[in-house]
């Protein structure tokens, strides 16, 4: 399969910045929220360097919103969520996993607050609008639920601020993290976060006019030259290293956000009323999650792609699965992201990793992963 | 982008038997239900051209199926579609539009009465499950939503009741059209439905089981050899000719089931509840669609892929789009599937489909295309 296209339909649907991203020579795609994704453009490892060197544009039109509008707005983004909405501001993104009523993971987005009565949710890889939309309609609210045409559009790497501020203006270096405000250029008001999908820092802005984009992506490889700007994507190697977990990689329907290592975002404490409050409240009762999302730096520098879920053993016995894998140029290894069960879990312990290319000694690690002994 | 590459990743997740569709050389995917799907294995015509023949099997693992089982389970799912499923007996299969309380289109599954209240709601490309989820919990219903272990396996073309018959037994010959039954091979009951997304006829086999599947996947290769079977995939040429839709390419949730010229599972005469009870008898109040869902045969052999929606006109007016394409050799022309508004939706109305390469000339035709004349 790794050397297969990717077939073209309408259904996998593209982006105002498609044309772009072809003519700048992506070379794989993958479909997220029914929506093309570049995956590189010279290698894997090549756009990882040059990530974490210089900044990229990134088109993330699949990163799609939900809009929930309307009286009952804040009623029902907070059940879906164990995160205390009431503690956001107008014009702040949360982080926010999505639980069902057994606990479950839905989506992991992004959740901006517009308007005490207006949100959007920046989706992982699942039609969250769809359950977002049954619940509304069961529960009777007054509110509204759909895609609106926005299309975000990253700017990232350590010379985001430089290429930022060429075209937004100097403002923009004052923007917080995960702080969201309208920036003017080209006599359009963008919306733009400080927020993006690595580690290596940026922007990421909600284009709501595709003209208005593609003029944007355009001012922005310009005034990037000198810079080295370059067209990009999520880089699978630069967020394994960063610990980014990926809704339907490491983490789907059948894992709890204790699992996924999101306890932070779970303010159980909070009187708010979610679907998932008495399913999470019965397992952290009956002693927490027994399994958890962990790093592992593993023997070998050819990893191969992970498709399906790797098994992790110790002594022969399962002990966990291997959800995302790459090779490490920073850490000279390969490293991995699993799920491994709690006997097995802490930092340090001996762990083989059961990879297509046979068994490989490797040691649990916490994520992000930590830089390499000098 | 029509020459790059598939992004390997788990959330694209594979299948019992994409194994053994690599090992047949599978050249393109697509993603479906966040699930790989071959869209080709030596040409899109050489492939069509034998599926017409011979029989083909195809690994539509991506059908992803939602069970509904619990007391409420029969009214959730009358609650999402407007068939009246009163109708539908058990070991029936039911094509039905899913609408939400808009009257838009969520999905258009196959419907499996398994029992009075366990039902297998085989999925087009978007999350339905989630929606039904929401529903459920919203309103409130005793009732269980989720994803079970299953994976179709299609037995289609003009030869598949010969190969199931070598496999499954000569009683296999007598299933009727979207009735399904368990049968045994190699020591499983399997069950069939006489489905599958292509008109030449054949069956779908609900395979639960992936040794089991991957057992009858090598059974049916080794019998079929005679009959000349192959691994497939549904096929575009062969499903633009006759006239299947495609939800995500040919309609989306901004349709409703009258424009996608499926009034005729709507059956708003039923004392059935379902949500988009009020939009569509307001939408036929006010006089019905004004846009429908039809053919277009069109000037030219050499049609380029539809990635977007190409504009239908008249007179330079815009009267609609072409949302699938294809060349046929049956029919010796490029042929489409377009939404056409009212003024132009008359069979054999002249009109222009602007492609890519240019405006061609073209005939609104009724779905399925019709034979040529000889």
């Amino acid at each position: 399969m790794t050397d297969a296209l990717i077939g073209p339909s309408r259904r996998t649907r593209r982006t105002p910045f498609s044309a772009r991203v072809e003519a700048a020579g992506a070379k794989a795609y993958t479909v997220y929220n029914h929506m093309l994704l570049a995956t590189f453009f010279r290698s894997m490892e090549e756009d990882y360097r040059h990530l974490k060197r210089h900044v990229q544009l990134w088109d993330v039109g699949c990163e799609r919103q939900v809009e929930v509008v309307g009286a009952d707005a804040a009623r029902l983004v907070q059940a879906m969520t164990p995160r205390d909405l009431g503690r956001i501001a107008v014009g702040q993104c949360a982080y926010a996993p999505l639980v069902d009523e057994a606990g479950g993971m839905v989506n992991d987005p992004v959740i901006l607050k517009l308007a005490g009565d207006r949100f959007w949710l920046s989706l992982a890889d699942s039609d969250a609008g769809l359950w977002a939309q049954g619940l509304a309609c069961g529960m009777g609210l007054d509110v509204r639920v759909f895609e609106p045409q926005v299309w975000p559009l990253a700017i990232q790497g350590p010379k985001a601020d430089a290429l930022a501020s060429r075209v937004f203006g100097d403002d923009i270096r004052n923007l917080a993290f995960f702080r969201f405000a309208r920036f003017d250029a080209l006599g359009h008001a963008f919306v733009v976060a400080r927020s993006g999908w690595s580690k290596q820092g940026g922007f990421e802005v909600y284009v709501d006019d595709a003209e208005a984009g593609q003029g944007l992506w355009d001012a922005l490889i310009a005034a990037g030259e000198e810079l080295q700007v370059r067209p990009g994507c999520p880089n699978l190697i630069e967020r394994i290293e960063g610990g980014l977990l990926s809704y339907g990689n490491d983490m789907t329907q059948e894992y709890d956000p204790f699992e996924c290592g999101l306890g932070r975002f779970c303010h159980l404490e909070a009187a708010t009323d979610f679907l998932g409050r008495r399913a999470l409240e019965a397992k952290l009762a009956a002693g927490g999650p027994k399994r958890a999302i962990r790093g592992i730096a593993f023997v070998g520098d050819d990893c191969p792609p992970c498709v399906e879920a790797w098994p992790v053993t110790q002594g022969g016995q399962r002990v966990g699965q291997v959800t995302s894998a790459a090779r490490s140029p920073w850490l000279a290894t390969n490293i991995a992201i699993a799920t491994i069960d709690r006997a097995a879990w802490d930092e340090g312990t001996a762990v083989v990793v059961e990879t297509p290319a046979g068994g490989r000694n490797g040691r649990i690690a916490t994520l992000p992963f930590a830089a390499p002994a000098p």
